[in-house]
């Protein structure tokens, strides 16, 4: 059953609207009485469809229920800016994968150094593939990616999750089951094409991060976060 | 320091052959003296070059040691043919993540169907990536991957495993340490894009393959085996 994602919901009542609006009636082709679901903050609508034009479709509920597909710990990965468009990749599996928030982080060794605004723009392209991903996958929250952090501003953000792992290709502990004991909220630090700076591995672990090894082969940056996630979900009985 | 693979070695004597000759006198510009590494089966080599031509470099053996990189298991990839060039993605990161042979196989649902001459040429094409990925990821031995196999063959060869896990996009047991218990050789079998047909989700359980789930969030065909390699390696100690 289609699946769509919408903050516009009171009273038993459900407006969709913008391009999922046409592409219900046009694409889709659907009509008065079709159902379909309705995702916001991980609560999962069954609705019937009222009314259908191209700017809105209007929406009666017929069942809520909390989704059993969205996982019981908040990821944020703060993903060093990668080369060319990895980050599109790194995204769309993130999201597959159940994590809750992107933080893109600019460090020491990122080639790639956008600028406000062309990464503004890139930003709503990722923003479109996780909402793509969120529906594919059967999620029903949506996952928050925010601006470009500062190194300083990544530690900051890293301190108010219960474990924060800082992934370093010079090595550290390995990830298993006692990593998450009781842990809510996890960031996970993952470097760029040119892994870290000692320097920052130094201040990631002085202000509280755990070092992180992902094994003796060496992961691309892109292939790093896909495993990294996928072995968080697995941990925490998530996967 | 540059990593290539020769099968060439003999008496403490190694000669590379083909383009990498090329590559490590033209492109690499090294000379006589300098050091490369060069592995073969699992075993590294610290060599020092002799002589440089654009057929062959030889080269003196100075060292030899088993690969530490290598991971103690032997994991088969059983993937269903996904469309367009996703196995391009699957081959390259499944070769970093430390798998050791990978089997494209024709399921019901599979929408590419290559014929054998179309598939020869794809097979080059995966076994360059592959190689290319040993080499980034610092492996120090080559990966499998061995012409399409019917359902029925990779069933067979699926029995030839100590543990063989089919992931079954209706649900199955979640992956963990008990899973692998003492075991030495493990298949892997992803579904395409459409996933399996119960009938060939019940057959590979009746020839004893595990019905394993990953998660509630339906992966991609291409997300699937790089999760489910991810935690394998970790749950086996390899990561």
């Amino acid at each position: 059953m289609p699946r769509f994602f919408c903050d516009d919901i009171s009273d038993g009542m459900i407006n969709i609207t913008g391009p999922d609006a046409r592409h219900i009636g046009r694409s889709l082709r659907m009509r008065l009485g079709d159902e379909i679901t309705v995702c916001s903050g991980g609560v999962e609508y069954l609705v019937k469809i009222l009314t259908i034009s191209d700017e809105c479709v209007s929406c009666e509920q017929l069942e809520k229920k909390e989704s059993e597909n969205e996982p019981d710990v908040y990821v944020t990965l703060f993903q060093a800016m990668p080369k060319s468009d990895k980050l599109d990749l790194i995204v769309q599996k993130a999201t597959e994968l159940g994590v809750s928030r992107i933080c893109p982080v600019l460090t020491s060794r990122c080639v790639s150094r956008p600028d406000k605004k062309s990464f503004d723009k890139k930003l709503e392209r990722l923003q479109r593939i996780s909402l793509e991903a969120c529906k594919q996958s059967g999620r029903a929250r949506l996952v928050e990616i925010t601006p470009l952090l500062s190194f300083n501003e990544c530690l900051e953000e890293m301190k108010g999750c219960d474990v924060s792992l800082f992934c370093y290709e010079k090595g550290g502990r390995s990830l298993c089951r006692e990593t998450f004991e009781g842990c809510k909220s996890i960031g996970l630090f993952i470097g760029s094409e040119g892994g870290f700076e000692q320097e920052e591995a130094d201040r990631a672990e002085a202000s509280g991060a755990v070092l992180t090894g992902l094994g003796k082969r060496i992961l691309r940056c892109e292939t790093a976060p896909i495993a990294a996630l996928s072995v968080i979900m697995n941990l925490t009985g998530n996967m």
